[in-house]
């Protein structure tokens, strides 16, 4: 809680974003938003979960095309891509978690696009604690059109080009070198320390619809993670992910969520080595969803002490 | 986005939460803290879920227990408690919304304490939009205390009671009259016009868990309206709602979830019928979570137009 007494703002450009809707700084090309992290916001572990900051990167990216005066009458969409019925869909999004923000912390993120080959564009995220400074999270995230009465992808129209152009920023969250460690899902070897788990019969709760009824993408985070064991999930934190989209999710869908294990998840016998998993969300029918593949380290012990329970919990 | 040019507060008391914080107000009586409403907070009818708002209420009081420098070691529960390892458990909440506020729109919320009985806190909540003034919601709740080793209820130690009774106000969210209008869960009449839904096999996501690996009480509201007919999620919103928490859930838990319906849920024959359901949560092996009565009215319409797809939609 601050008063006006003991407000001592660190930079003069923090008047600017009073009320958290965020701006654009450095010269245009880059989108900046702070966010309190919210008690609703913390998992089992007392952290952010990984739904949370990606709801924040979600939230940046639409606030950034927003106070760029972009927005056309849909969610992303600019004027000239909504006159030509087209809209962003996401193919693909890679994460570097470097740790955990907790209930009351302050993140800031900052988010800008960049030209993706021919017809794509790239977004970028970089995200750091607000008071220390160090990086929670880097992330990078690539773009196309699609057409949303034929349901085609399209080409990216010279307008539309002319619209995002000047607002591409040749930065990247992610450098080659560690994007090329990261693996690609299906990677891990199909050898005897690998084990599989699978989740089936998974249907979207009224809840995880958005505007179009469809299923958000972030949602499917939180099946993805269905399958996974969950001494993994108790005992690790997730470091990286990436996530390739493949076909979009409706309400009636119903989904099956499939990891494959490679390394040790069962407890703590070799508590300093990361996990690889690989997952598969697919449509019961047969068509995958998501592709996805995540690495896992051993959770940093903090003191547990006597917490006291939470008091939204039920008598 | 506001910039130092055209920021024009409001009321001078505006400059004491620049970070949306929350403060004390009213001689320490009630608790206010602003919300902007997120992209990710909003349903499949771009307003906000029923389950943001509810958040934002838990957010509220937990932050007016915190910034009244009354939080122990726990979530919500005083040094006094924390000794005693007492914690808070609720055991009702009513709900009146009047209307859903929408992506970007700015929520104020108010809340605060009163006595509930001899042994019980009561905590109200009125929440308004920032800009024009209008009710959003009111909502009021008991608490009461349990030992969190053996899970019984406890009466309030006279401590307890000097800790948190300085903090008491009189008002009211909700009036009696307003009170007594809400029906009682299972005060639905059992008669031929009415329609039994059921929903089996709900458990907890790994997301669903709070830090102490207990669902949270807001989740409840998903699996309730899990079963709820999809004619009344679509063409209505939720008016008022009653929950009556019986026992807590934990991980391992599996439910079913029931609805009766009283009036008509199919299309558009009477548009402007209310509609009034009961809601049961219950173990499969039978014992009752939460017991609610809902009441939903149709939904006003506001122009479609060509929205655009979300661009957080899968490829």
């Amino acid at each position: 809680q601050w008063t006006l007494l003991d407000w001592k703002p660190k930079k003069p450009d923090m008047l600017v974003d009073t009320f958290g809707f965020g701006r654009i700084i450095q010269d245009g090309l880059v989108f900046r938003q702070n966010f309190l992290i919210r008690s609703y916001e913390i998992g089992a572990d007392r952290t952010a979960s990984i739904e949370t900051l990606m709801n924040h990167l979600q939230e940046t990216a639409l606030n950034h095309v927003k106070t760029a005066g972009l927005l056309g009458d849909g969610f992303g969409a600019t004027p000239e891509m909504s006159k030509r019925n087209l809209i962003w869909v996401v193919s693909k999004i890679q994460l570097l978690v470097e740790q955990y923000p907790s209930w009351g912390d302050m993140v800031q993120v900052d988010t800008w696009v960049a030209a993706a080959g021919k017809n794509g564009m790239r977004r970028d995220w970089h995200v750091r604690d607000y008071n220390s400074g160090r990086t929670i999270l880097r992330a990078t995230s690539v773009w196309v059109m699609m057409n949303k009465n034929t349901r085609r992808l399209s080409k990216m129209p010279d307008e539309v080009r002319a619209e995002i152009g000047p607002y591409f920023n040749g930065r990247s969250a992610i450098t080659d070198e560690q994007s090329e460690k990261l693996a690609k899902p299906g990677s891990t070897p199909d050898g005897d320390a690998t084990k599989q788990f699978i989740r089936k019969g998974l249907t979207p709760r009224w809840g995880d619809l958005d505007v179009n009824q469809h299923v958000n993408n972030v949602k499917y985070i939180g099946w993805i993670l269905e399958s996974a064991p969950i001494s993994i999930l108790e005992k690790h934190e997730l470091a990286s992910m990436t996530l390739d989209y493949r076909k979009e999710c409706g309400r009636d869908s119903v989904l099956q969520s499939l990891t494959t294990v490679a390394g040790e998840c069962t407890d703590g016998h070799h508590p300093d080595d990361t996990i690889q998993c690989d997952h598969l969300l697919q449509l019961e029918s047969g068509a995958d969803i998501v592709k996805a593949h995540t690495e896992w380290r051993p959770k940093r012990a903090h003191g547990e002490g006597n917490l006291g329970f939470f008091p939204a919990e039920s008598a």
